[in-house]
């Protein structure tokens, strides 16, 4: 085992299509937008400068957190890494509400209801039908899923799915004495910092992850966080962009919005 | 044991800085131009214009075939499937010659000797000492290889380290059944293509390799090729760049050539 403290980095990735447009995304697979490509790379020069050098990545299999990674890596020189792919870092499922205007929802069932579908620890939101044109069922890259597929979730569904990937393939790389980047999502980042920082299930409603700024963590040999919360590259971007998160669903024109953050999942 | 054919395309990296410099490359970890990057992503759009989707990708260690391989399944579609990276799918080290203008050296050494070490089998360059600026002896991605990091190769010492990945990584997964994505270089590729097509230790020689067209193999349950040489995607395009690899080193100042191939190595 090498020596403490293990080295962890998550990266949430940019700004989404359906971020700038409001639109609740979950399992689709939509593509960074510009903003987002330069938050990647944004992303990967705050690493470069702090000579944090991931030794493996791991990824959903979404693009937009691949694509992030991908163009990281590139601005921090560091594309020949190995790379981990799976399902278990994916988004949240949204379930019926993927594909949906946030302002919307909120404005026809209503802010509480709203609320509890997007932070709601154990709630999960009514489950996609397998004909929507937003399911995944058929997506060959679950093809071997099976009944473990979800159909929709609630981050509790989230971490259960997670934690098993987190333990079999992420702590052995960090045992190793890897420097770990993880690039995944808002609330698949969410269910891992709640496990490390020992957050209730209550108090993980009031915590959002900004997009694209590298979030660091030292790692006592209980993979306990030496400081809570770990530390994010750029501290000013990332409180401004985590207020951004949390005021998700208040404009229902957003990409004309000159809010910079609305940072969707 | 999946039905054959077995699926394989081999996809050799976009024109990179050095490519257009007209230098020797080898492992010099040189970046993609704009033009390179064009071209992957084009090679990309060949593979899903016949949907010949990959299920899993193989690269080298260098950042001008992993980031042709991004620039290729993201306009494939296809940026979700599992990736490996060895330096065993890495260009022939190039030895002295590495960082070395092809036409000076061409000039310095004489046709016949430039033609050696271009395209000899089994005559490498004189070695690479450790101290230079271009050598890899120090790279953190190698440290794992010991001695059998080289200091400069022939085609045959590139036969002889990519064969026992082929073997043991690549074959396996033909066999699964899986379309198989090789990211990786003109030697490298050149090697593999002898090995598969059984040319001759001669004829190789004149076997050239353009750069960011999808070449596609059918492979029987020996391994070997149904069509002899496989099929490039943009079979025009394909002759084009290959008659431009064979005509390198014959421009001192390529970079403001018109030559649209000069696609070295």
């Amino acid at each position: 085992m090498a020596e403490t403290p293990y080295k962890l980095v998550l990266l949430r990735h940019g700004q989404s299509d359906w971020n700038e447009k409001n639109l609740f995304t979950g399992w689709v697979d939509v593509p960074l937008t510009e903003k987002g490509r330069a938050e990647a790379a944004r992303g990967g020069e705050l690493l470069a400068a702090e000579d944090l050098l991931p030794d493996v990545l791991h990824t959903s299999l979404l693009k937009r957190a691949i694509t992030t990674a991908n163009l990281a890596l590139e601005s921090a020189d560091r594309q020949w890494i190995p790379v981990k792919r799976s399902w278990r870092l994916n988004e949240r499922h949204y379930g019926a509400l993927q594909g949906k205007d946030k302002a919307q929802v909120k404005e026809e069932f209503g802010e509480d209801q709203f609320m509890v579908w997007r932070r709601s620890f154990d709630t999960p939101p009514p489950e996609l039908e397998d004909s929507s044109e937003w399911s995944q069922a058929d997506d060959p890259r679950y093809a071997d899923l099976g009944r473990e597929m979800p159909r929709t979730e609630c981050l509790k569904d989230v971490i259960e799915r997670l934690l098993p990937y987190w333990e079999e393939q992420i702590v052995p790389d960090l045992k190793a004495g890897k420097t770990v980047l993880i690039a995944a999502h808002g609330n698949s980042l969410r269910a891992l910092v709640k496990h490390l920082d020992g957050i209730s299930d209550e108090d993980i409603a009031g915590l959002n992850i900004p997009t694209g700024i590298p979030l660091y963590y030292e790692l006592d040999e209980n993979l306990k966080p030496i400081t809570a919360y770990g530390r994010y590259l750029d501290p000013e971007a990332a409180a401004a962009g985590a207020a951004a998160v949390a005021n998700q669903g208040n404009s229902s024109n957003s990409s004309n919005s000159s809010n910079a953050g609305n940072q969707g999942h």
